[in-house]
This record gives C-alpha cells, sequence and structure tokens, in this order.
C-alpha cells in the first residue's frame, strides 16, 4: 500500500494536500461514532482529488497495485459504508464540490460529489429559478454518499428516491478508465439502465466522480422539480404507535399525495420538545404524525380535509397546523434533525444504533407495535421515528458499547426487527444502504441466489474487487489473501 | 439446435404444444411488418411454457446446446427486439397470461408476462379496486415486453416508466437458474438495483417469469396508482409544429402536473378524422397538441388556466374540450391507435419506418422542425408525434420496401433525426429499446466504453451470449462461432 501510496504522489505531482497519511484523518475516514459497526482497520491513506482525471489516477494505481479505494463525501452514513475492513485508500471529495451548472430550461443541474443537498437548494433560490431537489436525507449528507447509497428522506413519499433523479453519471472504473452513463435525456430505453445500476452499489462498481473531461457535458444531471405553491405542515396525535402507523396507511391507501408523511414516538416528541427547536410551543409528547400538505390553494385544502376525516377514524387528535411559514420550517427542521437532537443528548460512553427497514403498507402497523415493544423491553432511551408513507422507519437506540451483555442485546433487538421486516416481505433497508453492516441480513433477504448473481456483476467489473470491498457482499477469499498480501 | 428441440420435449414429457416448428408459427415469431428492420434468420421452433420451471428447463437445455433463446408475449416491439438473427427458440408466453394475485391495500399486483396492460387495468376497474397501473404503450402490448424495453407512453410524463413500477421480478437466468430480485417494499437501499439492471434489458441478460416457485411470492409486482379523481381531455392547434413543441416545453417547465402531454403533426390529425374514431367531431388538421388533466377538481381547473395562457403565448388557438367521457375516451383512443390508424391505410406492398428519439426540453422545438422539414422533403406519407412532455417523438414513414433507392433515403432521414438528437444530448430511442435495429445509433450515443460497461455485465450473466444474442450489442465474433457451430 505504501508503495501505491509513493505512486499516486509520483504520478499526480508533489501537489500539496492530495495525500495524508495524518492519523486523525485516517480515523475521521474509517470510523464513525453514527455508525451501527466499525471494522478494527482504518485507510493507510486519504487521497484529495480536485478532478476527475485525478481520481482515474488514483484508482489506476491503486489498481495496479490490487489496493482498495473507498470514496468518501459527506460522511452521515450508518452502515459502515465508508469504512475500511481492508485497508487501502479512501478518496474524499471536499475539493470537488461545485455546482458546475443550472440548465433551468431542462429542469437539471450539473453537480460534483461533495455538493450538500441543501447547498443546492440555497444555490438554486439565490439564483431565482424556482426549483428545487428533493431529495432530502440527513441535513449534512452530500450528493456523491447519495448516490452510493440511493438515498431518500422525507420527501421520498412524493419525490421518490435518490435514483429516480439521476440522469447521467460520469463513473472512474475499477481499472482506472472514465466513462459517462448517459446524455440529458428526460427519459430513455437506450441500453442496460447504468444510472441505476451504480446509484445504490456504494462505490462498490465503480466511483462516481465529476465531468471535467467533457466539458459542456454534466456529471452528475438531476431532474428538478419545481417548488410547490402552497406548502401546510401539521402534526397529529394518536393513543398508541399502533393506530398512528394504521392511519399512515390508510393515508397512502386512500392515495392523497402527500409531500410527506413521518412518524415520530413519544421519545422523539420529548427529544423535539427538549431540544427547543420550536420553542415557545411544546408539542404533546405521544406517538405523533408529521403531515406536511403542497400543491395548488384549493387541493391543499380539499387533502387536509381527507386526512383529518382518516385520522379520526384511527383515534387521532391535537390536529394542529404550523401557525406561519417561519414555525413550518422549524417544525420540520425539528423532524430532519432528530437523529442528530437525539445524538446530543449522548452520555459520555454511549453510543446509538440507528437503522432502517421497509414493508408493504398492509403490514406497517404489525411490525411498528412488535418493534416498538421490543425496544422499549430493553429499558434504553430509544426511539422509533421514519419516512411511514414509503413503509420505512428507522429504530434509534442508545447504548453502552463497552457492556457486551448491553451490546449484544440491542443487536439482538435490532437484529429481530429487520428479521421480521422480511419475513414481512420487507427490505432490510430502505435508505440506509447495506454498507459492512447488513451483509448477512441482505442474504436473508434475497437469498444467496440473487446476492450471487450482484457479485457476478460486481466480479465482472472489478476483478480486483479494488472498489469499496467489503461492502454489500462478502469479498471472495481468494480477493481477501490478495489485500492482505497488498498491505504487507 | 434439432437437438435441443428434442431434448427439451424429453425434458417436459410429451406435452402437446409446447413446442411448434411449424412454419407459419415461426415467421409471426422472427418477422415483424412493424419493425424497422428484419434479419433473414427465423427462430427453428417456438416454445410455449405454462410455468416458470418449464421456462427454466428449456433455457438449461439451450444453454446446454448453446442455443439462443429469444423471449415473446405481445410481439408489438418496433426495432427487431424479438427477431432471431441467430436462429435460436422464441419463448412464447401465451399461456403465462394470468393475474395471479392483487394486492389492494399494498397498491400491487402480481402477473405474468403475458398480461395485457389494459386487460390488467380492466381487471382492477372489474374487481372495484380504485386502482390502475399507469404505463400506457400500444394497446396490444404485455407486461413481459413492456418490462424488456422499458416501454412508456402517454402517461409517462406524469407517471413514469415501467422501471419506475416494478417492486420485484422472478428471472431465469442463462444456465436456467430462477432468481427473485426482491421482496415487496415499497422501497429500497439494499445491494444493487437489479430491478432496474433486467429492465430495459430487452431479454438479454435474464428471461423474467412467473413466480410459482414461492406460492405466496410475486413475480412481477407492480405499484398501483390511484384513479385520478377528474379527468379533462382537450386540444389546441398551432400554426407550425416548432410552436407546438415550444408551448410543449413551456408547459413542462412551467411544471404543471400534466396527466399527458402528447404531440400530433397535420398529417396525424388527418389520419385520426379518416379513421372516424371520434367522428362525427371532426379535428382541425394543424399541428396540435393533446392535454390530458387529472387531479382533484380544484387543481384541474388551475391547470387549465394556466396552460390556456402559456399556449395562447405560442400561437395556439382552437383550445377545444371533449364534451363528454365518451368523447374523452375516443379522442384518447384515437390518439393511442395513431399508429395503427395509420398503418391501415398502408398500400400493397407499402412499409413503415416508425422510430422514436427524446431531446432535453430546451433543443425539442429545434429538433422537431428540422426533422419534419427533411421527412417532408421525402415526399412520402409521413407524421410525427409523441409523448412531448417527456422530449420524446416519433417518426412514422411509409415507403415502399422493394423500392431500394427509396428504402435508403427513409433510412438516410431517420438515420438524421437519431443523429440530431443525440448531438442535442439527447439518446436514440425514448422508449422502444435498440433491439436489433439501433445498435450503431448507441455506440454513438454513449460511446464505445459504456457499451463495453453493457458488454461486461451482459457476458458475466450470460457467458454463452444465448440470451436474446444480437440485440443492444453486437456479439462477440467467437460467440457468433458458437451459434453458427449450433445451427450447422
Amino acid at each position: 500500500m505504501q508503495e501505491a501510496i509513493s505512486d499516486i504522489v509520483w504520478e499526480l505531482g508533489n501537489q500539496k494536500d492530495i495525500i495524508s497519511t495524518d492519523p486523525e484523518d485516517l480515523h475521521a475516514h474509517g470510523y464513525s461514532s453514527w455508525s451501527t459497526v466499525n471494522p478494527d482497520e482504518l485507510p493507510v491513506a486519504v487521497a484529495y482529488p480536485r478532478t476527475t482525471e485525478h481520481v482515474a489516477t488514483i484508482v489506476r494505481v491503486c489498481h495496479r497495485h490490487r489496493v482498495p479505494v473507498i470514496p468518501f463525501s459527506g460522511g452521515t452514513s450508518l452502515e459502515g459504508n465508508f469504512s475500511a475492513p481492508y485497508g487501502g485508500v479512501s478518496i474524499d471529495f471536499a475539493y470537488m464540490n461545485n455546482i458546475i451548472q443550472v440548465n433551468k430550461d431542462d429542469m437539471d443541474v450539473i453537480v460534483q460529489p461533495s455538493v450538500g443537498w441543501r447547498d443546492l437548494n440555497d444555490e438554486l433560490v439565490k439564483l431565482g429559478t424556482g426549483l428545487f431537489f428533493p431529495v432530502d436525507p440527513g441535513p449534512t449528507a452530500r450528493i456523491g454518499g447519495m448516490i452510493g447509497t440511493n438515498c431518500s428522506g422525507t420527501n421520498a413519499v412524493r419525490y421518490g428516491t435518490m435514483k429516480d433523479w439521476v440522469i447521467n453519471l460520469t463513473v472512474v472504473l475499477s481499472d482506472g478508465q472514465i466513462i459517462k452513463t448517459r446524455r440529458r435525456p428526460r427519459k430513455s430505453s437506450a441500453g442496460y439502465n447504468l444510472n441505476s445500476l451504480f446509484v445504490g452499489s456504494e462505490g462498490t462498481l465503480g466511483i462516481v466522480t465529476e465531468g471535467e473531461w467533457r466539458i459542456t457535458q454534466p456529471f452528475s444531471t438531476l431532474k428538478l422539480a419545481v417548488l410547490p405553491e402552497e406548502t401546510s405542515v401539521a402534526v397529529v396525535t394518536f393513543p398508541s404507535i399502533r393506530h398512528a402507523a394504521s392511519a399512515a396507511a390508510s393515508i397512502m391507501q386512500a392515495a392523497i399525495p402527500m409531500q410527506c408523511l413521518e412518524i415520530m414516538d413519544e421519545v422523539q416528541m420529548r427529544v423535539v420538545n427538549l431540544s427547543k427547536f420550536t420553542a415557545p410551543r411544546v408539542w404533546v409528547e405521544k406517538p405523533t404524525l408529521f403531515l406536511k400538505f403542497a400543491g395548488t390553494k384549493g387541493s391543499v385544502k380539499e387533502q387536509i380535509q381527507l386526512v383529518e376525516k382518516i385520522t379520526a377514524n384511527h383515534k387521532g387528535g391535537n390536529f394542529e397546523f404550523a401557525k406561519d411559514e417561519q414555525e413550518q420550517q422549524l417544525l420540520w427542521s425539528a423532524r430532519k434533525e432528530s437523529l442528530w437532537s437525539m445524538l446530543s443528548l449522548r452520555k459520555e460512553g454511549e453510543d446509538v444504533w440507528s437503522t432502517d427497514v421497509a414493508v408493504p403498507l398492509s403490514r406497517l402497523a404489525d411490525i411498528i407495535e412488535v418493534s416498538k415493544k421490543e425496544m422499549d423491553e430493553l429499558g434504553l432511551f430509544a426511539s422509533i421515528l421514519g419516512h411511514i408513507g414509503d413503509g420505512n422507519f428507522h429504530e434509534s437506540i442508545m447504548y453502552n458499547k463497552n457492556d457486551e451483555s448491553e451490546r449484544a442485546k440491542v443487536e439482538a433487538c435490532v437484529k429481530n426487527m429487520v428479521r421480521l421486516a422480511i419475513e414481512m416481505d420487507g427490505t432490510c433497508t430502505g435508505e440506509h444502504g447495506v454498507g459492512w453492516g447488513k451483509k448477512e441480513s441482505l442474504l436473508w433477504e434475497v437469498g444467496s441466489e440473487t446476492v450471487g448473481v450482484m457479485a457476478t456483476i460486481k466480479n465482472s467489473l472489478d476483478p480486483r474487487w479494488i472498489l469499496n470491498p467489503g461492502k454489500i457482499m462478502e469479498v471472495p477469499w481468494e480477493r481477501q489473501d490478495d489485500h492482505s498480501a497488498a498491505k504487507d
């Protein structure tokens, strides 16, 4: 691996800040306190490319030396997605953070991997486009990682997930070759859908980067939706989490075009109040649905009437609206920041296990009731929240990682939720990805034959298994030896 | 190939109607008068499986003998997608045409490949679900081929294309192994998006079939949208096709949530009148936008006001609404049947060249103006129509195939449109697929490196290149020899 680092420095010239081997930097790129799991290894170097050609050079060198490369952008992932279990070089896109072009008339935008989705939206407002990018995961997530995990967020129930917004990608392949998946048509039937293959592949098939190699051509052209005309935000409380989940399923089954439909249990509502995000307003600490309506004025009014009726049928009460736009934003921020608010309440030595599943709508109330009960029985500070309109929710559990029996209990509880979701025909992850943490769950979910197809594709595009190895699926034994040899 | 046929009969028992070698049958499964191109070869047999296991057996035998297999459902494709340039066995799903399960609460449905999308919708109405399946390609298209080409239709501008509706697929791989891509979550980040890889791969990576191997599990679970509350259909005419295309782009840029937004030139309007679909009503024979509005009553009213204003800015006039639901349906049928109406006007010996492209919205008026001009200069019966809201349109040109110079002129004209679309950052096919006819165009569009990635994936999943060989990309020379050997 040291040879690879020397070669990278040699090939890219003695540019300052291209390669770091600072121990703190290595730690920050191989360990995450938000992650459910962290392998013992760290990357041996962090590379800071400025261009796609830099990335291609780095990958080509690593390919020659059979050294792993792991892409890194916002660093907010939860399943060890950017960890370095086989060492290698972490590629941090910190300096590739430009919005290259905004095509208002085509409603698309060209961006680099380290652009944050909130910065992108701020810029679109500043330019007066009237457009926005709707995919809204954790506040500090960036485009590169959002592509990696096929992320979603609160807007997904209305606007879909990351895969639905990518028009094309510039990708560095495992041997350093640069390709572009597509041009800029709004739809296409031309050949295999490489966009959807790379999106969600967590950097294991290619490294998504920027498009300097064709100056007029975009790297990652994201379709832009238009800002809705009227928005209204409300909360409604329920006597139990089961009632709240049932109401959410009924709203979706009535096909009301919700902008967002989120659930938070009484613990999370307490966290919102404690965080004082919406102070002086204090919310009832009961299982709650967060509702965002959007559309023309007339349609928002109609939607609200329908939803009030449905929630009342599920014993929903206290239907409260944010009183103005500022309170709307505060309330929604409280929801968006909920994981971070919870993290800020951690005591010394505590960790959080935060993971997600998704199930068909008809099973939502069942799984959420059982999971909440099992989670409460742990006797720990723990909560359920999530994108309930997609059948997707998260458990966040605080625990002491150094207490082995506590850690084991938490892991068993979470794995049971995953197993239950799969038995109910759901998925082990609705939006966080498989990463290092859920490879076993993916096998439970789709079976070894289907993971085998994924491995066949992986092997064909990355025969040396250098691209983010150990994520989504196990590295075959013979390749593990390769990586160990490179490390020694 | 004869050995393969004997083996299939032997393995599946002497069941009647499993294998046909009737010459008319072979012709119907290897030649299409709607197709832009037809290779000289035909399949040597047509297999009629009843179950996924039958399909697996057929593929396993063909894998052993290195014989091509080509899936066939509705037979409506336009680019030679089901042709048999290397002979082989056509798998006709005629007997696998069941709607296996409708999950109303989860809003999904389990279907087999030969279910027609109109039959599916009729059934959903009959069951009183209030749900429908929105992807609406040619009237006689069936689910299997719709998956193969990642088709769309008039509803795509609102609801997206086929890939956006598939929850999971049961697939027979090239060696006869059966896999299922996913369970039934509404969204997932679990591993590679195999759904989107198989959708649009035209049967070259695996054969999508039904799910008897896990009785409670669906084969192809298609998300169902809810029927909108109010629908309104209108036409508006323009002085030129450029004006019509500009108006369409402006409507999209204003982000009005159109249900459908179609264009038809004056020739197609004449065809509608000639077809007497909407008789006694006769439409003005000018370039026309077909508009379908849907939503709540209030929002439809708002949409119509906005669209009237925009079209007026582009010299649109004669804004006319269908007067009742029956006329709405007739008018929309006229649009949907337009290709078939045109075909019915063919004279003896005439063929039709019908092909599609898509470009970014900002280039729509440019390409459509040039294409229309070049097409008119041919002096043939020819028209432009299409899903203009997606930047997607079709040329249909009648010509005499036996007149070599006429055929060459038509081919040059169509290829020029494709080249222009690609230069404008568009795609060589928005919805028909690459098939046998557009392999060269795909190379122009994405380049040999990107087609190389597709070929690498193809080769990894189908190392003997038996699955629909010769479609999307060329068969490597060494595999062509294999197929020739098998044939001899």
